[in-house]
């Protein structure tokens, strides 16, 4: 096993918001210096910037514009929406904490924000929710259709995500319009929250807090996963599951109940 | 519910062509007053036009530019099969038609054409297709490498994709070479039209008319699936499966027939 | 069946690398004649070139290059990492001679060093792996993230693959941190080499030579499929299985020794 590249060993939890920053600081400090190819790009998106939230705010926006929604417009919008929403701000770090103390291959935070799309992808879709919820429904839908196209991640913008939220891999996620995911879950790639196509309305499933979604599973209809329970890799779910058990198979079945 | 951003409460299936762009126009308009961040965006797409078929030749042609394939050249490229081929008109407003009419998140005809990449791919598709058809096979190719890098779909320049199509979220969906796929089909995310490995030639499965082909359906070889039947999420079809039932599991079973 | 573009018909294992390099270029040429709308395209990624190595450097860099990571410094870092390691220019010439003999819509060698992002995720790793081993870990996470933007494959930069590696459609493919693939492996699409979730350190799967993994299948944990083993589509992996049989199924079963 090779090192951390973090310069603390701290455990992620107990960093408070500003220490958290440093840590970021000090870790593309330490890449710079090790690599001095990524020098201008890790000063760009990390080192000059005054905040976390406007490094955040930077890196979405580029990774995001296009010829026609350009970067300099995304990146005013992104700073706004994140600098006026402590839900935001609190949740975009607790995603962070989470990825670092959940993903065994994560060996810093700069890595989450800097390479992990499904952190980029979540971060972007709390911007799409919380205009959304504005009212301001075109510019929402725009957004979903970017994070598509950039993180091969499809969230629609109404949709309610928690934080603490361990996205992992990323490529192939759909989570319908009106799925609500509670806090500290993880999701891995493949992973669908969809409707069945028989109901409209309210059709989406409900995830409860600290659940644990394999990779490629999906869950159809307004169900119910309960809190602290764990879907094993590929499994269908079509009816609700209990908190606190494990599921398996398609369809998943309840294997027996966590310890 | 929200209420939708088309204009006109009409179903998709009444408005002709000249009223589907008018209707494209009229949500632009909408847009670009209640969302002026979005102005040059959507006056470019689609305001700036003079039909649909030239709005859709400039927009796939910048989704799919390259510093190699240049959005001018792939734009003049687009014009030309575009308004030299009456059925792909005719086909792609049958996709957006379908589009409206059977995606529950689909609020007006512009967000299928900006937003849905599931949309686009299929549409930039059918340009692959005619090329591969009139012996262009380099060009053919090319494109659907493009296709396969922008939207994640990957679908081969020879098979036959019929009209009204709805390719929802779209992200994984393979569709091989001498497959074939019916009028008024429903293909959600993930959803595979693949080979055996053991055969040759014509070798990819056969999908007929109003089928729906539900979340990471696998179909394999040169098998059929009847007029009108589903395949429920995450099923395998390695037989045939007989028009108007549903069909799940793997491998996937008749559950019955469809009412 | 159309011909096809290849101006030999030598079988793949018969070209010497000074061949393979000339009937790349023989085609590339065959196309700009065909196709002039591809020919600065070709000239720039393929004729322009005095090597192979050069050419898969320069390819490989325009596709991966961002505003932050530029083309020119992408594609110097590849010229050093593959003319300085005979393993890389060995292994890559192996792929491109698997994916002409194993892809049936594979039509040449320059079709899939030009167009398969499958065949270019394996070399843009094949770099991020040799920069792992020279501890330039920040270097290679970056490529890894660089990779899963592009071509929609996430491979973690320490596993370990073999030569002559056909890697099909190849989006939503995962591949962990002590992941080990044999040579001469098939890989589609869709296809996971994660952990369980409940183990660290060395977790993930090992792939014996000549292994066939056909679309979607997940294997997770430090388990075995064996030499020439081939598994089904939408198979789930979770015990080791012996070599030279078929297994399928979730969870996958043995069905008998393959012929």
């Amino acid at each position: 096993e090779r090192p951390a590249i973090t310069s603390s060993a701290r455990p992620p939890e107990s960093l408070d918001d500003g220490e958290l920053w440093e840590e970021i600081r000090a870790e593309a400090k330490a890449d710079t210096q090790q690599e001095p190819a990524l020098a201008s790009f890790l000063y760009s998106v990390i080192l000059a910037h005054s905040s976390l939230d406007d490094s955040l705010a930077f890196h979405l926006a580029n990774k995001l514009a296009s010829p026609t929604l350009l970067a300099t417009q995304l990146m005013e919008l992104f700073k706004q929406v994140i600098r006026s929403d402590p839900g935001i701000q609190d949740a975009y770090r607790a995603d962070l904490r989470a990825v670092k103390a959940r993903d065994p291959a994560c060996r810093g935070y700069s890595q989450a924000l800097l390479y992990f799309k499904g952190f980029q992808a979540v971060q972007a879709h709390r911007v799409a929710h919380a205009l959304w919820q504005r009212e301001r429904i075109p510019l929402a839908l725009a957004l979903q259709s970017r994070i598509s196209d950039c993180f091969h991640v499809d969230i629609h913008p109404a949709a309610r995500v928690g934080k603490g939220i361990l996205l992992d891999h990323a490529t192939g996620v759909v989570i319908g319009e009106t799925a609500v995911i509670g806090d500290d879950v993880s999701i891995l790639h493949g992973v669908t929250l969809g409707g069945t196509g028989k109901e409209t309305g309210d059709r989406h499933p409900k995830i409860g807090n600290g659940v644990l979604l394999a990779a490629n599973v999906t869950v159809l209809g307004n169900i119910t996963i309960g809190d602290g329970s764990k879907i094993g890799a590929g499994s269908l779910v079509l009816k609700s599951i209990p908190p606190h058990v494990t599921a398996v198979g398609v369809p998943a079945r309840v294997l027996g109940r966590n310890k």
